[in-house]
């Protein structure tokens, strides 16, 4: 007999991955030049050859295994990670966004979903409340309620899916432990500006004040690099003292497998040193131990790389101004490679389904508590794209709209 | 603030951890060489040439990124892993021990301390109890209470610290969901015979139908390898119906950093296709998402090699000879690099501190559930097994052990 959460999660199970997998099976029926999978953020560019040099360089000189002092290259070391690759992603950091890390700020982590649980389970107690901005990544939920929180949602103004600050305002209570924010956002693409952060950075203050409370802005930021059109990659611990940051490779360095990021707590943040100490422990005791070695020492050897941001940015272009031609409503992606388009039917479920049957996979907008939308996941190659153009014309037309024609 | 639970943890923490980084503290102030660590069972014997050789083939031929069908090297993948790794493991399994596993049966993990976690929060609702043999791996009660589970614990025969059985059947109640054990053990070295497998198996078997629950054995084998003496490696499904194994790679090819294992749910389990779907959810959303990418296709390559046994058993021999000559008194391991000591003093933690003076670190029995005794890792260098000695004998001396002289 499986545990009580898990019979209700077998009925509910994650709309993307059940995409991903429909995807696979699509493409071995159909060919999969003929299957236009959107269902999922797996990079298409690859990793920077740095990377795989690195990893040769650290097979080809560094120490197999455990003498004492050393990078042991697959060794044990502290739960939070080695101190010389933390030491590098501070140094980092700082030069970056002028920030004052050392390597007791961060802790490795098993990706940025790794980082998020440890973080949650070192601040969550049964009942306290998360706040997330909807849209906003559906796992958020069940991260909050591995440990018994719930999880609170703030709606977005829906002409530029920023948050609806008074509606945050509003949601915030004496159980309010954190705040979750994604910017660049996924699903919609769109970047927090440094106003709304510094209003969000005052409504927190505020309401801690008026709490008599701790706060935590939990930034998970794995586009944090993915930005178009002059945005700036930011970085917001200088917004609001009690911020604590989770970051994953998987979309800058093209690594989602690999598994592996990082959290940063400031020294600044309220009861830093317990919250530091917490993390590691919850790093440990929730079964992920360290983050994967071998890559942990790699990625410190490719901070300065960059994912190739241009060519997310053709695909933008091309789905954002294929699509609005056709008549379809979509935001303008600022960031990360997500479209979030408007769904011509009053059910978006139905109108995934419509699309399936022209091999076109897309995500609901339920999947990240905003029905009526859907997600595309445009981190596919330029050919799929362009192929998938006449696929949404079809489905353009079989939804009555007529801009395309 | 931080959490209840971890202001708890905060406050215990684990005695191995505590020891390996007083163990590096100790090493840079004495010299490595004047410091004898046997706290954690960190691999002292390379990954094997084969894994190295592996991964670099692996970086000049596969796929780096998310062409479709392809074994994608830095990818997403299905929660469980890459399909054509778990067939690898499954059929390597299969020639092993005669039994009839598919890649179905498998799901790839991060780290054995990963597969429990995943394991646990698949079967266990709050309340639930899961039994252990003391001593056990201190941590599997922090792995219960992830998931507001209790851990009972059976009590060893003290003469040869295999479990009582009698006490096992007195502990189990209509709560219990599972047994977990550890043969090879950690930290005892004992390993639990084919007569005593048998002998659970009736036990759990009579108590299912007792209470009308089903009660898993969930079998931890990091050391299924590590034997000596002529035992034989073993695979316990064979056992008992309900039996979930967990595997990890950490100390089989000396990857501990590396966080890769597997667990492997048999078809004739009870519920089988609602645990494997529930464990690779849980695999998700407990935020692992998948075991690291590039690593679960490097092991698949690896299934053939054998880290260097012999290593071990000289180290095992040299201490257990030494020790006992010196008056202690100890259990001959059978398995695994663990050492299991009886504490001269009646106070274990005192023994450990006054090993501290003669720059000897070992593990107190009490963070296994089992006071009285300590556990030494003898997974270190030969070297460091000879220069230990003299500082074992002054140990001896100044706790009044005779034998020695």
């Amino acid at each position: 007999m499986v545990s009580k959460r898990i019979q209700k999660a077998l009925l509910g199970n994650s709309a993307i991955r059940a995409m991903f997998v429909e995807g696979k099976e699509m493409a071995a029926k159909y060919g999969a030049e003929n299957v236009y999978d959107f269902s999922l953020g797996n990079p298409a560019t690859p990793a920077p050859e740095a990377f795989h040099a690195a990893v040769r360089d650290l097979l080809d000189t560094a120490d197999a295994n455990g003498a004492a002092g050393s990078l042991a290259l697959h060794g044990y070391m502290e739960n939070a990670g080695y101190k010389e690759v933390r030491q590098a992603i501070a140094d980092n950091l700082n030069r970056r966004f002028g920030t004052k890390f050392d390597a007791h700020n961060l802790i490795m982590t098993v990706g940025a979903a790794g980082g998020i649980n440890i973080i949650f389970k070192t601040i969550l107690d049964p009942g306290d409340e998360v706040i997330a901005f909807a849209p906003f990544f559906g796992e958020y939920r069940q991260y909050a309620a591995n440990f018994d929180a719930g999880l609170v949602t703030v709606q977005p103004d829906l002409h530029t899916f920023q948050p609806d600050l008074a509606d945050l305002e509003a949601k915030i209570t004496a159980k309010t432990k954190a705040l979750i924010v994604n910017t660049p956002n996924n699903p919609t693409g769109v970047i927090y500006k440094p106003e709304t952060m510094q209003s969000i950075g005052a409504i927190l203050e505020k309401k801690q004040k008026e709490y008599g409370t701790d706060i935590y802005l939990i930034s998970d930021e794995p586009y944090r690099e993915l930005v178009y059109d002059g945005n700036h990659e930011d970085f917001l611990t200088k917004y609001y003292k009690n911020t604590i940051v989770g970051y994953s490779f998987s979309k800058s360095l093209s690594l989602p497998g690999e598994r592996i990021g990082y959290v940063v707590v400031p020294d600044e943040a309220a009861d830093a040193g317990e919250l530091i100490r917490g993390i590691e422990i919850s790093n440990r005791t929730l079964g992920f131990v360290n983050a994967p070695s071998l890559v942990q020492q790699a990625v410190a050897r490719c901070l300065e790389e960059k994912t190739d941001v241009s060519f997310y940015d053709e695909n933008r272009k091309m789905l954002y101004e294929g699509l609005t031609k056709l008549g379809f409503t979509c935001i303008k992606p600022e960031g990360a490679f997500y479209l979030w388009v408007k769904s011509p039917m009053e059910d978006e479920e139905a109108f995934v389904n419509e699309g399936k049957k022209f091999h076109l996979l897309m995500v609901k907008g339920g999947a990240f508590g905003c029905p009526g939308y859907v997600r595309l996941a445009y981190c596919v190659s330029h050919e799929t794209i362009e192929r998938s153009l006449p696929a949404f014309a079809k489905l353009a037309e079989s939804c009555g709209l007529t801009a395309g024609k």
